[in-house]
């Protein structure tokens, strides 16, 4: 009952690219803090900073068959997500399958499992966001979906959707909403910069955002300690 | 019924950045082994070691509001320590925080919690012990307290107690004890010097310390692995 | 009741190294995928990865008394590895034990179990692999047993059993298969490596390894997206 | 930018009811092992076996406003199913909540967060499926959605999704397959009373599922002990 | 350096019963959320509930023999009170330290640990809440404090503050509040019962805690389906 | 290469049968504390009692082939234990498999992974040890060993080798020494019933067992509150 879904859209790599200049945060901002792919997810190496489009393997516990299916669907801008069938920390990706991937153009990989071969991925620059690091080898024996959609570490991604992933994590942006996500984030981005020059000449964040107000409407006290 | 409190006493500096230098194992010890909290604080770069007078935060889950608020009480030498209300992994801190601590004086950041914007925290030195890094953003809906006594990750810590955190973790040393630990954990650490040359020579630890009488006594026997 | 067996054997060094050329995942997949430590075991630093006969040893929880009794068995070429007799996260090593071992000639640390001063044990390139850092120090109170055959992050290990440690985790290789592992460790990186040519080249792992008529029979069809 | 969603579609009672009789384990089974929720969840009390429409709810950490909001939207039959917007285990619920909804026909709720008033709810067998049992209160500061689809515990859930709940955990089966998933699994279920009585029968799965020459040619073997 | 501290106050057992009477969630709700301890502590039987001082105890790892020294301290309606230095989930208690302890007027055990026999524990009704079921023994070699103040599952214990423990929990009010949290308690209490009838005749708690306008103005939305 | 070990010893019934009326706290402080399986463990229903002989199963994960060839090993009076060959929280185990068992006279399972119909399962009064509950199918695609040494949560157990199971957790007491180890049990339960009478009597530990002066001389001082 597997399947693969073949000629699915992506989006335009212009948007994806720019995504990634922007990052995790003020990405996951931009769309109104959703999508995030939850912390346990941690790179291999740092820094490292992506985007690319969404290419969903589904894999089998134990059992990393599908991901050899993957590449083939594979289009350079990808980054493949791997979310096996029910919670497994083994070894399902090393060194050769990462050569594989480079040869079409694929950009990182992001696991809800484990990865090996880590120091040759590191030295190959290859990024990777996984939950464990794990030597613990996997079968060929069970097929999965490949290019469904899937609920990768907590997050619902389909095939195309725009995945970022930096030093802070991983998120998902759906493909419909990928433009306008850019233009918050681009948006949010030139607020931060005038904030950041504020508050570094020492201007408190109280009175940029005129907190004082709310915070005692809400029953804020200030006593002195020689009082308490 | 959050409050705020102002005027708080803290460690001469003089002291705390002689603890800096020693070293979160050797002050640990020189305090009989207490004050540590839990080891699921982690820096977010190494290495890293710094001293500082606690500027204690609680905050609600998914609240990072008292941040903001906390940062007009810090002084030049503080720590901020946050502690959530309950468990919580969001990601309460990023660079325009930090953007704003540093140009108060502040020298890092201790947080049961999550922090994000990792990558420039990492590029502005900005040292954060964290329990998780995570993108998810936080509300400003709720007040708590700032400069009152906490637990933060198992420690009782006191507004202006030392905050003394490195590659091994974070232990706080009370304000009316720190010049008696001080001088403890100079004494250890001089002795320690001595050790190591013994030990480097080739020196067992069994003879260094008079150790063979005590673990006869405790019942420790040796046998050769041909009669087992 | 505690014991410390004397005069067990240990595998040739001639062994030992070239299986630590190979790395964990190699060895592991040499040796039918057996014999891995758990995944909690990860090195303080990377990039690491050594040999070394086991010199196991027990600790009581919070009770680091017998890796001193433990550094008196120490060979050239060994590998301490710790294993606490219920589960604790405690630092029972630091730069100390450290320094006794390198004047021993032990090559690391593998412990399932808390280590400290690792920004010290980082400077002296002293590999160790373990759970948890913490500063938490401990007592010498309780004996507990030496070079006796254990089970360390759920593997058993026997004295002058290979450990083999990098950054994808930690194997143990029985004294008994040794050569014949390294046999087919070698064996299988050589095949590794015109593997990796090939998938370079972009070569499908598909067609490689001849999947696709498996695939076909266990059930997976291709689908348009069109058509879903 | 929250938002409730009004007049959303529900499965028939008559196809929900009959798929709470056929428990989590032959319903999982019966729509190709898809739809589990993770093992994180676990009943207050046992034994519970009850189905319903899914009435989905996001609420923020710490904050339980939106269950007040989709009590609003339930209808009976409904089960409610709330999941945080980030990992939360606040005691979101309690027995005021729960006794509303029964007063609405709600038939259980499943939350991947906490709940409270345990001995209260267990003596109103009011099913619940709960990460935690917390006494940890909750703010009512932040809207989220109502009666959108959400990622509950790995599983995605759309309003009006049956939900089936047990002891061995909960399932979700999508709306527009559940009458076919009923089918099956009550296919399924007589299978299994056959299989059960010649079991009981002390005949072997070995011989019954005809496994000895697959398992043959995969590499079994048998070897006597005294030969090893 | 361990002390038992002797002759420490006590809060007066008719408060302290009260309390036991209203249960964890409303005490906690009465003195603002404070002072409970983390969800990891769970009853060894349910129902269970009870109040009493806080007889404090802090034990080595592996380690109970500082319970044998706060036994001599208890007093009736004490329930004793014991963490870990660092962290431990050994079985430090079982029948005969509850014998001994029944034995002295002492209600329960609150312990950041772990405890064995608990089928007998059960069957005397000697009520427990801890993080760990295990059979682990314990040694009797490290002294530790006795009736100092003590963090307990990330709250701050002091000899002689009320410990509250149900079903949901433990909770710690300190022994200069008890009187003032009791009373606001039994308030809170009072009115939760009419809140409860109105719930049960189907009254909305949109209605009743008049929450519409809030949530408008925080900008919730109210769709139909067939417009999304 | 995968085996199935046939013709294997067993322990004496008689002995297996009095273990089990021990309990496994006494039976692991008689065989000096040593044999515990992780806490993890826990059985699916309260109260529980069983003793058998270790019949060894390796599954692969998310794999239970290797439990139906386990059934034919099987013989009255064996308690099937079965281990992933990497951590798997599926659900392995249902009340087929457990009806099969229980038509060849096995006690019980101990399982380091997920067993689902557990309330068939409770309802069969069949015993089972698990980390988790789990509905999670298995697929049947992967051989592994059967009645080999395996380590299961930490212990190293061989076929034949004594298991005892209660509530408090799982212990397996090697073939060699069972009958010695029933000896001390036996011995170790009489003493305890002299203790427990003298306890309930009001008798202190610190007393009975002739504490006082072995805390003093480890440093153990008594201060009174007013003078702290």
């Amino acid at each position: 009952m597997a399947v693969v879904v073949t000629g699915t859209s992506r989006t335009d790599l212009s948007i994806v690219d720019q995504l990634a200049l922007l990052g995790v945060a003020t990405v996951h901002e931009a769309q109104g803090r959703t999508g995030l792919l939850g912390p346990q997810l941690r790179p291999i190496f740092r820094p490292a900073r992506i985007a690319g489009n969404a290419l969903t393997c589904e894999v089998a516990p134990g059992d990393n068959w599908m991901i050899h299916v993957a590449v083939e669907q594979s289009r350079p801008g990808d980054i493949l997500v791997v979310t096996p069938t029910s919670p497994c920390d083994d070894g399902y990706f090393g060194d050769l399958l990462a050569t594989s991937l480079v040869a079409h153009g694929v950009r990182g990989l992001v696991i809800d499992a484990g990865v090996r071969d880590v120091a040759d991925l590191t030295e190959m620059a290859f990024p990777v966001w996984s939950r464990t690091i794990s030597a613990q080898g996997t079968v060929k024996e069970t097929p999965a979906n490949v290019q469904t959609p899937i609920v990768c570490a907590g997050a619902l991604i389909r095939p195309g959707d725009v995945i970022v992933a930096d030093d802070d994590g991983v998120v998902v942006v759906p493909r419909a909403t990928a433009a306008d996500v850019l233009a918050k984030a681009l948006a949010r981005q030139e607020n931060e910069e005038s904030k950041r020059a504020r508050l570094a000449s020492g201007e408190l964040g109280l009175d940029m955002y005129a907190m004082r107000e709310k915070l005692a409407e809400r029953g804020l006290r200030y006593v002195e300690a020689s009082e308490t």
